[in-house]
């Protein structure tokens, strides 16, 4: 079976990307370069309301790497382009990614300036994987990010990923549901992300399900009977209240409903009147369950409110990221035939050479601060970027889903309590070695 | 040839949907409920920041539908989920979409509670196609939208989307390319987007070609020989005006470059200075090209300061559209069996039945005024909603995108100067009609 085929959640054409990486691999062919480049992905700034950072999406990363090759229809395009030599793109028929890939494991937290990941190879292939690689881990660390603090607002609370219909467009409904489970979200309302991932799946009904019948215990009644023991009903199609009553007349009636959902309105004002109606009915066994709108700023209202929801269905804003969409983040050329490169533009110059990141604990094992350096180097602490894949081929046994979100979860609750906040916390202390600032400086003074 | 093959973009799974969905229509099937559905998708308000959306997407919504069937992996795993019954599942086995979609066609500009389509079919198939149709025109009216307004600040400039690898994975990145063409870009950085959809497709290099050379003017010098007549220079990796008057030598020696790229610092301060340089050098016909983290506000500015730049390449603040990254859009059933439906939940009631959009247009041509009323009424003006799909099968011949393109440059054009402007303006004016106002009040007094 071929490789591309194997894993089908990467399987995207290798012309999903910019149109430079090829003129630049023209030009590097036309002058035979092609020696060993270091490129590393990093996060130059936080956004704006984001007090630390959670990778994730190394798995697709590798996945997409594994596949690299340019399929026959591809390379027939490519030709009829009129921008391409025959014989550059005959050359790619052949280009397969054979590099090393070192980076932090799924589910780090890490901080500005510190590598995602570092990519080891051939100079055409780290350039070509550039566009691909950065859009499959910006992603999800994007969606991973957000979906941590939900989680450290939410605290024990069921988490779901409602948020398919606004992600932006599949693959971001997919992956949103894949790096919000690795944060800690429980499942996702996505099918398709049960079966590609083994995520754990969620359901309830839409208001249309309400309004398709013309009585609404009718269609309370109808449902529990088709899902018996899984049946969790929308009451808030009309009037959330008299809904509640009729969930609970019916469940005494021997019909049960094992879940509510409250989807509009003041969700903790009408959690705690449908609680009240519920438990005066002797039905403390069935849970409230609330959606609509929310996001970690709504949630931690609602928990410090005392509302008495068992669970939420979180959507768009964490698929979207809604407040912090985008990371800036880059991917840039460190090092080319043994010697360390920097990119010195405007408010955009790069830390040179190969890096690694150690990483102190506290006696109460919370993180206390990094090291950025050189690989060369060594700092006090723990080193954060792993072997991920050599010769082009990926360390066994790969990290599962289930490993990476234990990962997270140990990751968060060692984060410094201020971090923890959703507000504002002071920076996290990363610490440039001397041994880099060096570098820097010595590459500086060559120019 | 299988249908679903004939149009790969549309190609995914037919479990990249809610569970809900699906336990609906498990009951739906129990109670053996399929009348005809009607659903509309509308937005319920527009987001900060914008004036009017322009609708995209319906292309592939058209495709999705027609290439909708379960297969067999996918029956068998869902049978395999201990939550259906074999009866519904193999129920599934035979659902195609058999309905009628009436849609604005792509580019039209539109506004709070117009719907954008309106899915006519069998409840089954109507209720299912929920999660992807929003998905495929929620995301393409995001990006479209967002990338108008650059258009609207851009004028004539040569305006390219660089966007995909901070786009939200794969689709997003073709989808926006897409989306932002249909808009008034000019072009994409993405090759796929080119091969995919005809779009036009743009390069320049990256920083790390650049660094990979020990001499930048060697860097330039071997770029533009491997791409003769087509090779525009990254200037700002070191020093900004060095560079471009390496590129002005380098020209006058016989190997022309045909632009430079300005990507970090004050870019029109830097494009004053390269613009010099250059005419000093007889260059003029060298065009300037800026990027990096622009949008319609710095665009705005750039204009408006006279920046001597020919073209911008505009990335990730369109493709995530950052400042409103999703809109509060609905599909909502507005009519089931023949009887009108509406949803009452608090600050989210929709207005009930099968509705169309009139709109009024000026003596200038430029839109006055639209009346939202039902399809049984009229109202002056001219009906947006057109006629997209019949009987499953799509109305031949289908839209192009360059009709598409040029249908939404009528309709910027036409849009009144207020609602041009980048700040807000007053609402443009949405009437309801008194058929509609009617019927909804008709339906509350029932209930």
């Amino acid at each position: 079976m071929d490789r591309a085929e194997e894993r089908p959640a990467a399987a995207c054409s290798v012309l999903l990307t910019d149109l430079y990486e090829l003129t630049m691999l023209q030009a590097y062919h036309a002058q035979g370069m092609n020696d060993i480049a270091v490129f590393e992905l990093f996060v130059r700034r936080l956004p704006p309301g984001r007090n630390f950072m959670v990778a994730a999406g190394l798995e697709q990363a590798i996945d997409y790497l594994m596949a690299l090759r340019f399929e026959g229809d591809e390379l027939a395009w490519l030709a009829g382009q009129e921008r391409f030599s025959r014989r550059f793109v005959d050359s790619l028929a052949t280009l397969r990614f054979t590099g090393d890939l070192d980076a932090l494991p799924e589910g780090t937290v890490f901080f500005p300036d510190e590598p995602i990941l570092r990519v080891t190879a051939p100079l055409r292939e780290a350039q070509l994987v550039e566009t691909r690689v950065m859009n499959l881990v910006h992603y999800q660390t994007v969606a991973a990010s957000k979906a941590a603090r939900v989680k450290l607002a939410a605290g024990g609370k069921l988490l779901v990923d409602f948020g398919l219909r606004r992600a932006h467009g599949a693959e971001a409904g997919l992956l949103s549901a894949r790096a919000s489970y690795l944060a800690g979200f429980d499942g996702s309302a996505t099918l398709e992300a049960g079966r590609r991932f083994g995520i754990p799946v969620f359901g309830t009904m839409a208001h249309s399900y309400v309004q398709a019948h013309d009585d609404e215990a009718c269609a309370f009644e109808c449902f529990a009977r088709s899902q018996p023991g899984n049946a969790t009903m929308l009451i808030d199609t009309y009037d959330t209240e008299l809904a509640a009553a009729k969930v609970a007349r019916l469940t005494e009636s021997g019909v049960p409903a094992t879940g509510v959902r409250i989807d509009s309105g003041d969700l903790g004002e009408h959690a705690r009147r449908v609680r009240t109606i519920l438990d005066d009915a002797g039905l403390d066994r069935i849970t409230i369950f609330a959606s609509g709108n929310l996001d970690e700023y709504r949630i931690d209202e609602l928990e410090r409110s005392g509302a008495p929801i068992d669970g939420y269905g979180v959507g768009t804003r964490m698929n979207t990221s809604a407040d912090a969409p985008f990371l800036d983040c880059a991917y840039k050329l460190q090092e080319y035939a043994g010697v360390p490169r920097r990119k010195r533009s405007e408010g955009k110059a790069t830390w040179p050479g190969r890096k690694q990141v150690f990483r102190r604990r506290g006696p109460d094992g919370c993180f206390t601060g990094d090291t950025l350096t050189l690989t060369s180097d060594t700092a006090r602490g723990e080193p954060l970027l792993v072997p991920a894949m050599r010769g082009g081929e990926p360390l066994e046994p790969r990290t599962t889903l289930e490993e990476a979100r234990d990962h997270a979860r140990s990751q968060l609750a060692r984060l410094p309590m201020a971090l923890r906040a959703l507000g504002a916390a002071p920076a996290y202390p990363v610490e440039h070695s001397r041994a880099l600032r060096e570098l820097a400086a010595q590459i500086d003074a060559k120019h």
